[in-house]
């Protein structure tokens, strides 16, 4: 009953714009710096999805990842590749898209469609230097 | 009176959108697919620029990378940098934002600025995956 | 009529052995090392599939980079990804899948299906060390 | 007695196939896909080995790089690099040649060399997107 | 109150030199290699700084990366970057600066300076293949 | 008689000082800027080699890989790796060790051992971001 990790990677571009409408300008401005700019900017977010399970006696695969690509297909893909966050999804009409909060989102869509007896993780690269992880803690 | 290529990179981050406004909608998914999206998507838009010319006698230098650092500064990533291709700069207001013409427009604003003495190249990647170079030909 | 340079990249597992069946064991050794090991060894190809063209004044493209991947998925991924260059490839049967032959290959492939108004480059990594690229020189 | 986590990196290429010689050919494309491919494919594996222990008072080290490299180089490289995971090695002649497998394998037989005051953990890279890690749990 | 975690890159450009002195040249030649040569060595530190906090509700932000950027500059670009770590700072004069001693360094700097209710770990990477991490254990 | 260009990648770890002699500190710290620093800083740099030539009808190689990793071994991490370029080479002891002359010594070092039907150039990233290639112009 061996237990191992494994991470699938995958990239999405999307466009969006961090900022609170209760707030002014000045106070978005100050808060999230450009990030907060009106006509949204944009990344190539790459996400790690990582699982943690017993490797399977018959086929020594923790988790089939060509299944596991066909979820992250379902659950990020084809919601958020090519979009703009705050205007295209339900999840951050009043949510800010941080990374940290993708990452959540992500995180959230995911655990419904992976069985309780697999650890999740997902780590999140905004940018090459900016990177951020969510486990559900 | 050697020669050598100095390379210089950045990164910025912007939304853009894909699409001819005399267009139906119809033809732009067509043609440029998700990218034609109209709220816009987003790129962590790599860009090498890349110069050619005599490596200076005294300085051992082919040009002054901190100067070039400073030139990409003002050329790139102050117009580009956490904005909207389409809707915050002059170039694209009719301009179609391709990663091709993304980087024609890059080395238009820096050859003004760069000595005629000096060969002029600019490499874009749109993502890891889909890459541009332009060299005034 | 501006003029750019447009890449895609994909990536290919595949198995493969270096060897003439003419030579002994031991020459074989002495030329090509440990890949001839008469078992196969394997690689993850990285391709760079590079073209050289007019900007298109409507489109903004040199060329759209989906036909591109779709030509690539016909004419690399379709005949060489999961596969035994040396067993399961016409090509390969007589000549000796080194990265040079190996990107001479897929040039040719290609060759027949992009337009002569194109410039067409190949770049092949075996590993991230390991390099060749091939123009059709 | 500060503790430290170190990792050494290293690759290897090799061939495999993944398949259960008791199913049909069908039932192996069903569950491995082009994996199950029989004329094997392959790939670059890359290697990482991470150790944790105390940070040594007199050389700064927790643990020599240079040994590491060492028993990375006489038990994973000798065996595996280019070679054949199913036909050359005693390992993988019954167990599936799985990243998982893989994983699990090559730290069995790197912690029979490291001391039982260093833990130890084993990551995996098959390709860029498909990655494993495994720790002895 | 989900907690997340976040990290920032960094990089700085340092010579070192690995030796004791109380220890003979044929001493340290062999316990550090060509790390002991007496006038020193460098290399580009690659540097990730790692956070662990709650996600703040108004802001979405672990932490706001804008200072962790600042804070790095104070604390490891400003001592570190362009220096001789042996002979240009106060820590290492007697510590030997091996990558588990600048990371334990660098950690206990930032430490002081980032709130208790933030867990702390630091990454660096000497190399591309020799990395250690610290996390005040 | 087809061509193929191969590259090989190395990488040495090595300490410099950028300055001149004649010249006065604050002359030095004006055109250097903190490569000026007197204690040294040090770089991991990374060297691409790349040879053009025919592609051998017998083994596909252009030039035997193994053969020129063992030269640059012999050519550039012998004389250079964990080494202080300013004071243990021969090459910088005039001349400025810039990316650029680096580039230019290293170029010249391998000319002399490769035959003159290959062509030959050199890339050296000294940073992620800084780059420069010599090919004997």
């Amino acid at each position: 009953m061996a237990k191992a990790t494994v991470l699938r990677k995958a990239q999405f571009n999307a466009a969006h714009r961090l900022f609170r409408k209760e707030w002014t300008d000045a106070q978005n401005l100050e808060v999230f710096g450009p990030c907060s700019h009106p006509h949204y900017h944009g990344h190539n977010y790459q996400l790690w999805v990582i699982l943690h399970g017993v490797i399977h006696e018959q086929t020594g695969y923790v988790y089939d990842l060509r299944k596991l690509k066909q979820l992250i297909e379902e659950e990020v893909m084809e919601p958020f590749d090519h979009r703009n966050l705050n205007l295209d999804t339900q999840e951050f009409r009043e949510l800010n898209p941080t990374a940290e909060n993708i990452a959540r989102v992500i995180w959230g869509r995911l655990r419904k469609r992976i069985g309780p007896e697999f650890g999740l993780q997902v780590r999140l690269f905004e940018t090459e230097r900016n990177v951020v992880e969510y486990s559900g803690e």
